[in-house]
């Protein structure tokens, strides 16, 4: 097994496991944690902003928190928004920029999912799948 | 000298302190933090994403690290450059949901500082005013 | 006026400000912002474990995560769920020691602030004043 | 090798890994180091509050600072010193509403490590093995 | 009373407050919470790293950590063990690059704070004064 | 192949990866980030500071923002700048009580680290080598 297909196999376990405990997590009776499930939902939805800027908002929000699983959601979330290269490299700049250096490992990880979105490489997290 | 007008008078003497100690800064000899101040103001720019997108997403990074300064500063590019109130409620909630409880206190600052903005009571941060 | 009649007075300012900022928070038609303020209430209501083991968590929450309001509000919400000074200085000490000495300028505002309850100084905020 | 073997391997590992860095960092002659440790074991020591309460409130504070190698020895503590699931899920969703969405992928590492703990796959990590 | 005299008069009452607090917590009855007080003063103390790098250590810790309390301090302490106005501003450049533009507020009050040691309008803290 | 085997062939993957991704990255037509880069390099070198001290600055904010992949470059960093192993350590318990508890996973990373870059098993990441 080569390492990129090590690689490809670690992104479908990844996605196999966030689709199966979020529904774990939606299956207990704890009403606060299943309304904050929703609320996260409904929060990316179209209003006086449309989903593109929510979505963008979103990244660069995960990106200055450095959290790697919600800024690959969010990346395939801007994608599927319509999102192109260059406007991805403008939010990843604004992240960078204001979260400083220690964003750049995730900057790294950022850039090869989506390099890997682009070539098909990636999964693309559904789209009720939160955070 | 009642409350409100004690804090009318904070307000004008935090942009006068924010103006004097940004020109402090930049006139020492120190190179990296002057290239960091100008990269900042290059990151707001218009590119790829327009400056309205571009600030609401400044806006969310900064609600999501909680910090009044920067949000205030956001706050009013954001209004500068075109976003109206309900805009301005649906970045809040994002970083409210994003950075979680937490950020309720700055909450509540960001919103006193919009409605002042509004009735014209707080001065605006010019433009080349960092974070 | 005093050093200590000014200070009391911002206590006095602050709860105002806070009060009347909620309020204006949740009259805006943003949803997702009223349900969150919703959820946070909800959150720390008796359920598998009572209120004082909740907002003990909260209270150790607050401090990691440094924010002086938050820790202030848990610490009033601590004590009138009957948490006493022992517990309280118990609970601090989690705090410090997770989040390190960054957290000693929040220690001190936080006894500070449990000193004035004990006496009678310190406004108490009210049970539905979030964060 | 299943991705279940792999994974249960991974927890092997990492299990044996803390306790030889642990051991290798307390036989280092820095003095600061091994009181901070022993400090730590001290802190969650029962006292005016019971373990279960603190430990309890160390994963609260865990989940907020998102620290997952944490997160799961606070659960497995907490469930040693008498937690049920129902009781770690409304600590779970404390962690959540004050951390916020960003919180969501340790949640689902938490849950997981919770379901293996209960159903005997997890090692618990020793009683002395800090953080 | 001129804004500029008013604020010297907040520098005097927050060190003593600083001063009245640390005695306060230090009296009470909880010995983690004093032998973490105890550790702080430890780590600063000349060992294989002089006071000196010790101090910018702890002063880029601040920045990054965004916490004005241990700035100032810190800042003070570096001033005491020889740290001049161009090695100062490294410091600050590197807190800046590493933590981003989230910093400059911050910065803006380093810098203010320094100004005033350097002119002896600003109370150094004491040396036992922790955080 | 043994635990360690397929350990060190992970060090060998990721040094790999970052290099490859840091290129890629420069690769982009992206100011910002590009001059982001650049000015990361440029806050390391020698001025009114050596090497040494902003290197060990630097380790001490990647422990108390808890980024391995940072906290290994800069151990990897320091030790060509000629920091020994009890300087070290000091910077270690600088991080450790700044940061609190939350720091330690990160500690026992480090530790592993240099102890594999002291018996010549982990590879040092280039000059050039970001964050």
């Amino acid at each position: 097994m080569t390492a990129m297909d090590e690689h490809d196999d670690r992104v479908k376990q990844f996605t196999e496991f966030r689709q199966r405990m979020n529904q774990r997590i939606l299956d207990e009776p704890n009403q606060v944690v299943r309304r904050f499930f929703s609320l996260d939902t409904q929060t990316y939805q179209a209003g006086a902003l449309d989903v593109k800027t929510k979505e963008l908002c979103g990244l660069v929000a995960s990106m200055v928190l450095r959290c790697d699983d919600c800024i690959s959601y969010h990346v395939a979330q801007c994608r599927d928004a319509g999102v192109n290269r260059a406007e991805m490299f403008e939010a990843f700049s604004i992240g960078l920029v204001v979260g400083g250096s220690i964003v750049i490992p995730h900057l790294r990880r950022a850039v090869d999912f989506l390099d890997r979105l682009e070539t098909g490489d990636a999964a693309t997290p559904g789209a009720h799948d939160h955070g």
